[in-house]
């Protein structure tokens, strides 16, 4: 859906200097208040913690993540479909997708060890939730960037991503019934570690580089008649 | 439809020599694994923490919260079903209802005001969620067992409900989408809370009275012809 979006970021990534320019031109179409907001966010943003979607059936399910992954800024959604296509519901996403930067993996049967090798050649951790795992959200790893992967609601990962997980986490249960709501199984995890990150040492934030491609998307996002608007720069140049 | 089993659980609460002795005929119908899993959840079953959930529309909301409460050992759901009958989504419950307390609260036009006012005679501190809060739920004082409030999908919490609060918490956000899903919103509240608590020196676990009571209830749910056991324990007696 916002493929030429995609297509355009890209083209400028090329030439950050005009890049950058045309950052401050479309930065004219918008108020300083909007601006300040888009900085704001911005500065807050990771890419230190990612997440890995397997086959989420349900739509409201998968929109729900993103809205998380959203609010506790979180970049990256790495979705795997090989079974059941990733769609969102527009009530429950609210738009999440367009401030996110989404990975489809949906082309090859071995999408799931296809999505797991780019996430870990990115330099991530792979790790999956299992309530036999060692550590918890309080005690695991965050020196290295980490991915976290989420199953599908009815048989969680496959045996295909466990066996590639680099390490296990689980959350503390107490009752009867044995797993959360994935939507909110995912919550809990980014909530606890995000938290955890924001609080620690780590360098967490964007490379200078990034923070310019992300504000160039968002800012053509901001605008309907973005196409229009590129046209005249590059008119201009 | 666990009015019956309430029902016969009130009834012996009153006698509770012959609770404990109905209790343990009832015992010898399950494994001693079972009993040995009964007796763990309610060591670590709480009332310190409640739920009170206002016409919460989506039964699948409905539903993720109610096994997020059995997840985390949380008792006691307060619901106020005067816009919205409480339903739940079966898949997504996962009968949690079954192990939980929940209180309804839908006759009276004031319902919210009666929920509320019930939940504070109880000695509940009533809290509300607002992203304008001063505390977190880092901060936020355990020392007083608190009611926590959530509102509907759409407009969140009434006026009503919101005015009636004795203080409020906020979890922080870091993007665009100022609010979460409400399933999502409780999950994050109660794992965070209910960790908080369990590593206090808080006394948050249930007193012998509502122990015996709740185990009745659950070893009644566990078997398919409770009433006929309880009706041969009565012959006995």
């Amino acid at each position: 859906m916002y493929a030429a979006i995609d297509e355009c970021a890209m083209r400028f990534a090329q030439i950050p200097e005009q890049r950058q320019s045309l950052i401050e031109f479309l930065a004219q179409g918008i108020t300083p208040e909007r601006m300040q907001r888009l900085q704001t966010v911005l500065s807050q943003r990771t890419r230190h913690i990612a997440v890995m979607l397997e086959n989420i059936f349900q739509a409201q399910n998968a929109s729900a993540v993103l809205r998380s992954c959203e609010c506790f800024g979180i970049q990256d959604v790495y979705t795997v479909e090989t079974q059941n296509a990733f769609v969102v519901d527009r009530e429950v996403d609210m738009s999440a997708s367009k401030w996110l930067t989404l990975h489809h993996f949906n082309t090859h049967q071995q999408a799931t060890t296809q999505a797991i090798t780019t996430i870990r050649n990115k330099g991530y951790k792979i790790i999956a939730t299992s309530p036999y795992a060692e550590h918890t959200l309080d005690s695991i790893d965050l020196s290295q960037p980490i991915a976290l992967m989420f199953g599908t609601e009815l048989t969680g990962l496959t045996e295909i991503a466990m066996a590639q997980a680099d390490d296990l986490v689980r959350i503390p249960m107490y009752g009867f019934i044995e797993s959360f709501n994935i939507s909110v199984s995912a919550a809990i995890c980014l909530h606890t570690l995000t938290t955890r990150l924001r609080a620690s040492q780590h360098n967490y934030g964007l490379s200078p580089d990034e923070r310019d491609d992300l504000m160039l998307r968002w800012l053509l996002h901001s605008t309907k008649h973005w196409h229009l608007l590129v046209k005249r720069f590059c008119n201009t140049q």
